[in-house]
């Protein structure tokens, strides 16, 4: 009989269901579904306003998701519910909130439904900044040993500094929480009716480590005596590891979703991460990049060493028995959005409606047409601050070398070679912290739609580039997981390499635009050191002044 | 009875007349005509191909200009040409070819006329750069005592790299020639039937200091031996100093013009530099920058300084008793017009179409709404690379602070604050020189139509930002300089108090401004110091491997 299993992941502004073949990864059916409530960064459902930076999600887009879009699989396949043998699901992280003991959201309860801190602070909810900076400072100051794994700087976007601004802002919330949880393992709960902590989530956004869990309880003392007893009490719930199952799909769910009652539901990932069984990767060295608005790289190492600069490294956070690393370039695809934008001259809109192109493809065709080094321009990559390796929100962008004879298809160019560029730093800072990478893949809309930016890619960083092959890179990475938690695959490898997949097209290095960018890298480098670290702080500076600029105006107003 | 005189200024696209009345000043009558042959960059009018960077004009637009427009403004005046009591020319320099002793051009006989060398050398004809970097080397070498009074470097605007390369290239041209001519000064001669040099040209053009000449004998042998005879054989003519008769109308140009014979006609002038009586400029410390495409910086000093990066300066140059200094921008309205047509996205063209506005009215409003410092960008305006205080074409631009909420026009505004930054560098080198400038007036297009720039200015320089009176700057000047020659006033000083004039309106500096630009100028001038002094040379680089990559796409064709 054939077998299936379904993974079901949720991405910032929508949720899909992938079916899969359990024994070729073949994706039988899919389907997806725009969250009804997208991200609520202005105010609440029933109007509540919210500050600057906010950026919230309803729990109840996740359930009406997984309703809408696992029937909907089921019926595109004409595959029978029986030969479903397994689901697992992957979320954005950390998009972290609290429940009830029996799981229910606070948000769905009316005494608490206006209050921001109820919902689900999604991962780019960034407004407890300023609670991130602090942790940092105390960890440096304490010699926390867990701040080293996770480059030197907590950020914003992860669990704690999100909890600590709830307890201040709210501590009726904090109080009225019997447990925090990620989104990821709040749908996992919702499915087989017992909670899990995903040790891999735990790893990358708790500060949990395997070898020594989470941080000293005099840490979070040290943060806030009330938080004293923040992971016994509000994380008080068991930890499950990749590919494990943590139950079976309850009979209300099977309901729902017209699957069989009791099949496996594996332990939750994050939505990047399970991308890597997915790309069939399967040993360390192979680098995969999701590349979107943002990128993720992954890296499998064989060892745990301290990266400055990266976003994380978990033991088994990915695949038992190695470390997964993970580093991070903040503005990828948000680069060439903001480009086309602001900077694209009408004529060129004008020839793409002409010729029915695409204003990207216009660009591309026209920046294809350039040499490596023929625009004369370098860019710095940093419209949206720096993730990796300077981990600094307040650095940004730079433009360089251009003359009156300067086209907007060169300035593209200098953008799309500008986050080459910065992946290639990201590679070297692993090497230089004694990984090894030897193998790149790249995941994601743009490694599909893109040849031009691929091409670069492989001759910025001299490796081939190798495309991953599913376009739904984490669902069926969760299929995958989901696979081993019905005991389909002895473990995650073997499932990986069975289901997972490259694309035919691989982009390799042309050696002489390598040689023309080693020297464009070592100019790109120079800058990079030249103002990311502390040499000229000029772009802190000029943020400094624009916000005092900013401050004077509404006053005056 | 009323005197009248008549400035005709001819610049790069077109001449145009204007008609003053010589006890105010004021304008009664004006008119203007295009080139036919405008600027000749691709070929000659008999087809003949030309190089890159060649600039060249057609002797016989002058002609044709003069006979059109000086009947129009006595036609359109109303005006008996009895009461014309003297005419000028200025032109742009240096403008330079070769003629025949009576004032033929070689490109006006059939012999010479398929010879590019044969026609005049625009002041932007930038074919004979290795010429200019040969002659600064050179110089240099020998510590020539002339080369420090013009900024250290030689231009390729200037008369010597035009006349080495036509002897390099076509030796029989330069065999044929009598004389080698300003425009300026082949205009003047065509009028009153005599040539003369006009110092003032001579001075910043050709290295001819009133205290010692030309370069010495020792020098041109230097350079080339077939030069060694160059200045008394090809520049064997008189020289006349600003506001000189040089001589009298011919009968022959009164019966083509409609003046009446044997009225002055005054010393030829360089057309940024006689603006500066037109703007009513009598004492040291009053800077003048005539503001368009790109800008030209005038300054008189009461003594003679070698101020590095400057264009030049000349004793009696612009006055006489004072020396008249010069420095420049490369690109300013430039700046502004390569962001309209290379970055300017498609939806603000529509708004701008739906207005009714100008496309710069449309961002010079959405740039005002914005307080100094709150768009966090700053730029180097070195789009075509630094005339002063660098002096190095092959610096090239820098946009820094850019985020995902950039706008065009902050962009927009970050480029009109960097060409404000550039003008306060080249007064504060004026300073460091050891000359005061404590008065600054614009003149030109942008001083006129554009009062958001005027008032960056005013907040970015620390001084309050003066308007020449006078739409057409260099035709008045001429037109006082025709006053002075015809007698009708001691000097040029007192023509320049009664005719010359500024507009009401003052740009004074606020104070808060100040503040933010002042910290914004410190970035500005670490930046400019960093990519302009050597400290990092990416920019000379990256146009290095633009060129190899521009020549190796060549080769591949």
């Amino acid at each position: 009989m054939a077998s299936y299993t379904i993974g079901v992941d949720f991405g910032t502004l929508s949720g899909r269901a992938l079916l899969a073949d359990t024994a070729t990864g073949a994706e039988v059916s899919h389907a997806a579904m725009d969250y009804p409530h997208g991200v609520m960064s202005r105010c609440l459902p029933d109007g509540t306003a919210l500050g600057l930076d906010w950026a919230l999600q309803h729990p109840q887009d996740y359930l009406d998701v997984m309703a809408t879009v696992i029937p909907a699989v089921l019926a595109e396949s004409g595959v029978s519910p029986d030969e479903v043998r397994g689901i697992a699901v992957d979320c954005t992280a950390s998009t972290f909130f609290p429940v009830r003991r029996d799981g229910t959201p606070l948000c769905f309860l009316p005494e608490y439904a206006g209050n921001p801190h109820a919902w689900p602070k999604l991962w780019k909810h960034h407004a407890p900044q300023d609670k991130a900076n602090r942790l940092t400072e105390l960890a440096l100051a304490r010699k926390e040993p867990w701040l080293p794994l996770y480059g030197g700087r907590v950020s914003s976007e992860w669990q704690l500094p999100k909890v600590w601004e709830t307890l201040d802002s709210a501590p009726e919330i904090y109080d009225a929480a019997d447990f925090f949880v990620e989104a990821a393992d709040w749908i996992t709960w919702m499915l087989c009716g017992n909670p899990a902590k995903a040790s891999s989530i735990a790893g990358y956004k708790g500060f949990w480590r395997r070898s020594g869990g989470y941080p000293s309880p005099e840490w979070y003392r040290a943060v806030d005596p009330r938080l004293a007893d923040y992971v016994p009490e509000k994380l008080g719930y068991p930890m499950a590891d990749p590919g494990e199952r943590v139950g079976r799909l309850t009979a209300a769910m099977a309901a729902q979703t017209g699957l069989r009652e009791g099949i496996a539901v594996a332990a939750a990932s994050i939505d990047a991460h399970v991308t890597l069984p997915a790309a069939a990767i399967d040993r360390p060295g192979a680098m995969l990049a999701i590349m979107g608005t943002s990128t993720c790289h992954l890296l499998l190492g064989e060892r745990e060493t301290a990266v400055p600069g990266i976003c994380g490294v978990a033991q088994g956070g990915i695949y038992p028995g190695w470390h997964g690393y993970e580093a991070g370039q903040s503005c990828v695809g948000d680069h060439f959005a903001w480009f086309i934008d602001n900077c694209l001259p009408a004529a060129y809109r004008g020839e793409a409606e002409q010729s029915g192109q695409g204003i990207h493809a216009l660009l591309r065709e026209k920046a294809r047409r350039l040499a490596p080094g023929e625009s004369g321009l370098l860019a710095l990559d940093w419209w949206n601050g720096n993730r990796s390796v300077l981990v600094d929100v307040d650095l940004t962008g730079l433009f360089l070398g251009m003359t009156l004879q300067t086209r907007p298809e060169e300035l593209y160019r200098a953008l799309i070679e500008a986050t080459a560029f910065g992946t290639r730093k990201i590679i070297e800072n692993f090497r230089d912290g004694g990984l090894t990478v030897t193998e790149f893949v790249a995941a994601g809309g743009i490694s599909r739609k893109d040849p031009l930016t691929m091409q670069i890619y492989a001759d910025v960083i001299g490796l081939p580039v190798h495309i991953a092959g599913s376009v739904q890179g984490p669902a069926l990475g969760s299929a995958i997981y989901a696979a081993v938690a019905a005991g389909l695959y002895p473990d995650i490898l073997a499932a990986a390499r069975a289901m997972g997949r490259l694309e035919k097209t691989v982009y390799r290095p042309i050696p002489e635009h390598c040689r023309v960018y080693d020297r464009l890298y070592a100019e790109y480098d120079r800058l990079h050191e030249y103002f990311g670290r502390g040499e000229n702080d000029v772009m802190k500076r000029l943020k400094s002044i624009r916000r005092e600029a900013g401050l004077e105006r509404k006053q005056q107003i």
